[in-house]
């Protein structure tokens, strides 16, 4: 890319909104519209948490080979902040990112919401609005402390798939795959313990719209993601760089 | 592919033949012949929504990689004037592609129908036959307003993807994975809206064979996609281009 | 690879003997095994038609990636005849790779009946042991023609993904993943039609486990996978060579 | 990369670490906290024996893209001990590797049991764990030979993949996408057998938390990957090296 001028500033915030609005409104509007789609009493024709996981995994994975080249394919203030801590990204840009990205987010949040409004009986503080919570609102009943726990250390993996899929040594051109599906692994993992976030733009955007209850538990979503994302962005370098030259044991 | 010579119009009509029959038969042979196939009353071995959504996808994972570097692989009338107003197709091939995408569409439409009738008691006015629709043909109850808003969305981050994948900036070849993925990606969102057109080749190849109420409804899935598409095809260039290089904030 | 010695026939023997090994392995195996494992009477936890679609095409995915380079990757004797037809391999290898994949396909059909044998209660009959079929013998009830236009449509919807994909015009590297992923999509449409042959070596290398009726009907998967495979073999590069450069219309 | 300096032995052992951490984190992980979330007595909403597969080699796929470019990724000591035999790693490295792949997935195993506890009324000896089994461990009743010849078929398939698709001849880059989706192909055939081990690391991290039974069979999961990895390491280079160049017949 060397060749080519740098993007502007504009596009790269463009670039951020545009992927960020894609993976609120892909990966929370699958939870909401798809996850569940009764024939009858017994048959699940809709996609299941299966489904969501491979949705919320595609929307990155497919905006990263969309506009990545424009402004690193982050969309979401925690990877902003991981790759900053690990001088992937500049410290100044950090703000206008994450300020997009929350905007971003809301924006799907809100077009989610236009949509499903289209649905006789649809309400949003009812059928929890695909948003995160933890004890009495985790999908399958685990605690505060497990919600931490995981998103802590999910957000923790996702940042070293993705400083180290972008790393000069690994291979070029697959980082998109490798980061996009990791999502997807991270989801197949969580929805049940927190309807997975890794990501406060993500939990920002549709909690608006969820009820009092669901904006008060925020906060885990907003701070575990950015503590992991923190741990990986610092250690990163630290635990794998290629400092010096030496041969195994 | 410099050194190649171009390509004949013939070969690229055809290229696109091909691709959007299987398209059709693929994205919509899986979801008339293997959605729900029922073992009892309360297991479903079929692929569900989320099978439909792979399907869809491989169709144009699979073909960009097989004739796409012959026809740039459109296989939608809607991809094609998203293309053409971003400039990447000329507009004098515009009619003899979208042409061909209807044909090709109604071709495997036809082929579709051969197979199916030879399952006793098929009808496909009553089956539905993978066709598209809103209000009271939705296949989750979705309104007139929300199945226009969802297709215009979609079928503009389809075109994003697109024209963001094959962007003389973004990596060499992954652009079929990523252009294909994000088709999966829409249908995992928006199968329960209106079955997911995002191309009106697709909604008018089965359409004809779906009964009245099904063509009454198809209006709109060719009018949405061909909205969104424009909207991102005109806007891309603008967007994203790497116009001036300024640094960010 | 023009740098490295070619493989010698023993190794391109192998090669189609573990590829094909490992599909019908894998593929059959996963049906065979994992497709339905209830959990009470209303609960499948296995993997349905969608997990025995995508095990299909990861089969030829992964193999192709692990010995392509060495013979082609076919597994498959109408991959093998569709090849020649389009002049990608020599004639006179054509009846030592057709050998080697009934052969290897079979030793995968014993080693699944070993495995199988295990579990209390398993009849290969019975179960049906992966086998094609059609008419009463359909998975879900289609006609020996329906059969007959699936099986053939599909096979040579496979070779041009095949051949284009592998065209010195497509992107390299990524044929692997185009051809894997369209067996997968091949299966999402067919296995209720057919249990989806498109490989005469994996209908027979189960159907000798699987009782007379199944023998009975192995004629047909032979029969249309060659043809589909040689109409795509011999329309090729009719239909997609750039013979000449000339403009779209 | 030989532009390089080669990793350093705490960087390559620290990469084992993370990966095999995340290879039981995640595929482990999923299995016990997602499998099976009822929704009702006959709606499962959670990923089934799919899922699991998926996130499996999804674990792979993504650290082989994260950290493979610094230890190899191997994650498991079965491959180690394969990859040793095959000259692709040297012997000296293999004690380090080994150690360190148990200690990661052990410490996975126990940030998993952490979250678990937080469900009311677990019990991992109770739910399994996601421990490996045969006989009446056996998610679907398979015998102690079934158990064991599958293990030694898969683990050295994996192998073959291994060995093959990052072979000299293979296209570059491609081999975390074929390793990665090798095992999910790997658990989509053998969930119900055994729960799936091709990897002694994965097995003993779980076990110590599943009770005295789980522990008593795990002799097979160490013991069959062994065989089967040493089968392949043994025989690639036998079966597969273009020591001459010959044509074929």
């Amino acid at each position: 890319m060397s060749e080519s001028p740098s993007p502007t500033t504009s596009s790269r915030l463009m670039a951020e909104f545009l992927g960020t609005f894609v993976l609120v409104f892909g990966g929370c509007g699958s939870a909401i519209f798809a996850a569940q789609v009764l024939d009858g009493d017994t048959i699940n024709m809709g996609i299941g948490f299966l489904g969501v996981a491979l949705a919320f995994g595609l929307t990155v994975l497919v905006m990263v080979y969309a506009v990545g080249h424009i402004s690193g394919g982050h969309f979401n203030p925690a990877v902003t902040l991981g790759a900053a801590l690990a001088k992937r990204v500049e410290w100044k840009a950090v703000p206008a990112y994450m300020i997009t990205q929350v905007v971003a987010a809301s924006v799907a949040g809100l077009a989610l919401f236009a949509i499903a409004s289209g649905k006789d009986g649809f309400s949003a503080v009812e059928s929890g609005f695909a948003s995160n919570g933890y004890a009495e609102r985790s999908p399958d009943g685990y605690s505060l402390l497990s919600a931490l726990i995981a998103e802590i250390v999910l957000t923790a993996i996702f940042l070293f798939v993705i400083l180290g899929s972008t790393d000069h040594r690994a291979p070029v051109g697959f980082a998109g795959i490798a980061i996009g599906l990791s999502l997807t692994l991270i989801h197949l993992i969580s929805i049940p313990i927190t309807n997975t976030s890794v990501n406060p733009a993500r939990s920002l955007g549709v909690a608006w719209f969820a009820g009092p209850e669901a904006l008060s538990q925020v906060w885990l979503f907003i701070l575990a993601p950015l503590i992991g994302a923190a741990i990986a962005g610092v250690s990163y370098s630290k635990l794998f760089s290629a400092r010096m030259s030496a041969p195994l044991v």
